[in-house]
């Protein structure tokens, strides 16, 4: 089996070093539209060889797209014509625009997926072997694919050691909104806030475990994440009300100085505990 | 040199463990309200014995209050009467009004200091000897302290690998807001926001890293930070302006489709990276 894997930085470098240790693969090529990450992955061993984009559209069993969302949507027009066996494997943070945007031809070979895990770095240098292992990888809109294509999806990421939940796109992005791209809003959100009002003294001095914490995915990549808030910006607007509703709920329990509504509040937040 | 704890958490236990290592130090006392946190403590070798309130109020040099802030309010004024020599440093995450509060007698006596290092968890088993080095500590309001206890408390933390920091209380009480407090406020309305609109299952699965890191601080106590919102209330609701406007800044460009606005938003937050 020949694998390609589109853009070489934080997830398809960690894949292509997952998969390097896979016996049923035959040989990792890789591709990305950068010839500096290109030249990156290729010293650090992400993948067996590097090689031009038409080399995986024609030569490749598996095709995997890990780049921004939006350039998804532009590299699946790119790929039409392949042939009826090849598997393309799309990464991407959101699912309903890239289903809803692929190519008819195309619907029976792709598989939208999303790894559930990532850090706040990018590149060819931030991808690890063990980044893909134990986490989630939700499939959506399954029922559309052909079999033999899901099969394989299955195969190499159980393989990886990913645990694979079958959702539909709409469901996903509803979800993740809430779960995953909200938390981004909050964090971008509460760095501009700290960043606008307090010196860098004061943030070295002051930030502690909990700003520390909160503030790291602000270190995301904003090319990557605008892409995501484009494509899901109705459900992310959605989520923002809902976290605003809770917000004032907590500002008005304050100004009240209803302290034992805002103990409850809190308990009940912390519940958490028994989730994760 | 004899030195008592009262409260036996995090805080206290783990200075309990740091203030084993120093040879400066002859004993360590540790006094907890609840009688089973004192049986664990000295079960964990916290401390090297245990003892009541009055013991070490008549016998300790230097007494530290790691306790909630409205508990340490209380416990200042039970200490009325300690002799001249007597060191009280309160490692509460307030200032102002902890000072405001003191008893006037105690003012020459009291460290109002605040460690910048915690954990999601409290109580004695969530101690350990490594919690507070290297972390910042503030030592507020200095002017109005003998100087001799300064130098005791500047001689302690320094052994005990810590930072220190000299800010007056306000200031601290005002940086604090924004830089710690509100990021609890936020991740208790995150985890609500979610609690209320998701079940286990997708929680579970969808969490990947970016969620859990910024629930992670809605696991902490609710007794203990109800206290800091109580005594930095206005603070706290300033802060909560601040982050507001910042999210409704983001709000409205998503609702313009302002892509270039929220790209340029997004990467002034990332020069986070270079402070943190």
């Amino acid at each position: 089996m020949q694998i390609g894997i589109i853009g070489l930085g934080l997830i398809g470098g960690s894949l292509g070093l997952a998969l390097r240790d896979m016996k049923l693969i035959d040989k990792i090529w890789g591709y990305d539209l950068s010839e500096q990450n290109a030249r990156e992955a290729q010293e650090l061993g992400l993948v067996d060889e590097i090689c031009d984009f038409e080399y995986i559209k024609e030569h490749c069993d598996v095709i995997f797209l890990a780049i921004p969302v939006d350039a998804i949507v532009a590299t699946l027009k790119r790929l039409e014509g392949v042939g009826a066996m090849t598997t393309i494997i799309d990464l991407g943070s959101t699912k309903a625009e890239i289903i809803a945007s692929c190519p008819p031809s195309l619907r029976y070979n792709l598989i939208p997926a999303h790894p559930m895990r990532g850090t706040e770095f990018s590149g060819p240098k931030a991808a690890f072997r063990e980044l893909l292992k134990g986490a989630v990888v939700v499939i959506c809109d399954d029922k559309n694919i052909g079999e033999s294509h899901v099969k394989r999806a299955v195969e190499i990421f159980s393989h990886v050691g990913m645990k694979i939940v079958f959702m539909d796109a709409a469901s996903h992005d509803h979800h993740t909104a809430l779960i995953s791209h909200l938390p981004h809003v909050i964090s971008f959100s509460l760095v501009s806030a700290v960043l606008s009002e307090e010196n860098r003294v004061n943030i070295v001095n002051l930030a502690g475990g909990s700003f520390e914490g909160m503030a790291r995915i602000a270190k995301s990549s904003p090319e990557m994440w605008l892409d995501i808030f484009k494509q899901n910006r109705q459900n992310l607007l959605n989520s923002i009300d809902e976290f605003e509703e809770q917000m004032a709920a907590c500002r008005k329990m304050l100004e009240n100085s209803d302290w034992a509504g805002l103990y409850q509040w809190m308990s009940e937040a912390r519940k958490i505990r028994e989730i994760l």
